[in-house]
């Protein structure tokens, strides 16, 4: 046969598959409904399996993983049409305006402060803190309105603990932004390039710039962060010892910058969230982050994205995560993995609101970190 | 109507849709039979909408979305059943027993070291790197045989830029294994914890051991490595000063143990990998690791993931990290993410290889990291 006829016979079967799906789908639906005037489980893993296995004993053996992957994607589909149908919206919450905050809360460090700075606009007070379980608790207490906290790509090392503290602290992510990781080169004031011999920075700072640093022939003298090599260089007061650290961190420890953008890396940044004690969705919201187990059984994340799939949402992070300390009490066999997942949309769309809620309903750990924009 | 009489509905419509599928498996396999007799392209993405569109118009408006969703995955079943068909197999590489290296190699730190004794049973030469990248081109040089570098949860901040350089580097995973990380508080030889008052080591330890430590009303004294404070703590030779590291990095440096098992946190690890030049694949490899792009449109990773629930492997770990400047030159709007997986699967099993050879052949970048065992 031609390609032609070939084609035409699919579409002939396509037509039939599709009115099948229609009646089944209308009987699935029926079937949920008896389910809940009868008060019965919804979800009834015996019967899939029945179905699968059924269908599996018709066909040849060669098609026995695409029966069952086909019987599990209907089955699937015709759940998440009735959560569609039997879920009712309760408006998620008010949209509000996120105020350009007159606090912030930042670990004293290199970059952090720039993000601060990025998310409100230059206007805020930033308020320092010694670590991030002090910002994460003081936006618990209400003593600041929001925390700002690194969450991708740190270089310092602190993104796999932040991960634990998220799980340990109540809060909403109220935005996120990428910081372009560029390195300066600061010293004291009347200081020149010329004068330096001796550079200090976090090691992964020094081998972020490695090529010019090594060019310029300087010794390296390690430190515990960016920000604490610029403090010490600042209380140093010797022109021949500089620091690597951020433009902004210079100019809080009031050094100059000697030679700038000095990375060999390119497209090197930092990617933060800011964090709030309430749930506040700005207008402009477009980015959903959540946090979930999946069991650990063949196919479960996949049964998992169909539900993402089926609302054509489209993911934009995922993260498996050991199960961390704070979540130990649900560590078993089965439930060794979190996943951390970001996808595209809003809480103004039902369909997001009725997918939330079936998570929210049948995981066994679920939490709704925002709905958010990335600036 | 009662359960019973919907589900034999169900039961019924099943038959059909299950018999409709074997048709339709079947053409689709004779159109890419014919495909390839013709040297036409296999992926067509317009017939596929074509598809799509065509089945949607005979349906409600409220199954478009199952529609949709319906006959995507139909086609990619298609798809993995004619990849199952049409891949000839070639073995992957012959099976190779990983002989116990005499020599390992390791960044000196506090557990790596441990978990270079665990891959090699004890019985290696372990050859100390400065830095990961080092460690890398030693293996790539042929310097030395086997590689060890944290990969997940690592406390020293590197494991971002393990991810970059491991695209930087041509290297295969032989093994894996999780390190618990226990720190203890160690000394110089014949002091007391009662002689202690100023603790030294990284950040991190530092935080991590903190109730004990603030207990004990200890100074803190912070360094570049739990490594760096023993070494320098063993060259003090002042019994009020001590480090926390590990047990093996205070018998690295002549520290004795003043307390043990000082860690707040239970379950801390690091998992660790051993990297060679070549290919090994020892007996009992049950884990595969891969890297590829996935286009960044709606739905691109859940058809991914349908060829691996085709083949009913389970997915053990799956992370997004956005391109590293390693390959930039792959970096345009469609390609933001770069994806690592990790399955429970053997390049014996011909599913597995069929699969591989699919990814391979169509994601725009795709490396193959090793079938190896986790220890």
């Amino acid at each position: 046969m031609e390609l032609k006829e070939l084609r035409d016979e699919i579409d002939k079967i396509d037509d039939e598959i599709a009115e099948l799906f229609r009646q089944r789908t209308q009987i699935a639906c029926e079937i949920a409904e008896y389910k809940r005037e009868h008060r019965m489980e919804v979800l009834q893993t015996g019967r899939e399996d029945e179905v699968i296995k059924r269908a599996q004993s018709k066909m040849p053996p060669e098609l026995a993983d695409g029966t069952k992957l086909l019987f599990t994607t209907l089955m699937d589909i015709s759940k998440c049409r009735q959560q569609q149908l039997l879920t009712e919206v309760k408006p998620f919450v008010p949209e509000s305006e996120v105020a350009f905050p007159t606090v912030g809360a930042v670990t004293k460090g290199s970059y952090t402060a720039d993000a601060c700075k990025k998310f409100c606009g230059g206007n805020c007070k930033i308020k320092y803190y010694p670590d991030f379980a002090s910002v994460f608790r003081a936006v618990e207490d209400e003593a600041i309105d929001y925390g700002v906290i690194p969450i991708e790509n740190s270089t310092a090392g602190e993104v796999a603990a932040t991960f634990d503290l998220m799980l340990r602290h109540r809060f909403y992510i109220c935005r996120s932004t990428m910081i372009p990781i560029n390195h300066v080169l600061a010293g004291v004031k009347g200081a020149d390039l010329g004068d330096v011999e001796v550079v200090m920075s976090h090691e992964m700072a020094l081998k972020q710039c490695s090529n010019f640093l090594e060019k310029c022939g300087f010794a390296y003298e390690e430190a515990t962060s960016t920000a604490k090599a610029a403090e010490h260089v600042a209380g140093l007061k010797d022109r021949s010892v500089a620091a690597v650290c951020s433009a902004s961190c210079a100019e809080l420890f009031g050094l100059e910058v000697l030679a700038d953008d000095i990375t060999d890396i390119r497209d090197n940044y930092t990617r933060f969230i800011m964090i709030s004690k309430d749930l506040q969705i700005p207008k402009d919201a477009s980015v959903v982050s959540l946090c979930l187990t999946v069991p650990h059984t063949a196919g479960s994340l996949y049964r998992l994205l169909t539900k993402f799939a089926y609302c054509g949402l489209n993911l934009c992070r995922i993260e498996s995560k050991p199960m961390p300390d704070a979540l130990a009490y649900l560590k078993d066999d089965a439930f060794e993995f979190i996943f951390y997942l970001d996808f595209i949309g809003s809480v103004k769309d039902e369909n997001v609101v009725k997918l939330l809620t079936d998570l929210e309903r049948n995981m066994k750990f679920y939490r709704f970190l925002g709905n958010y924009e990335e600036i």
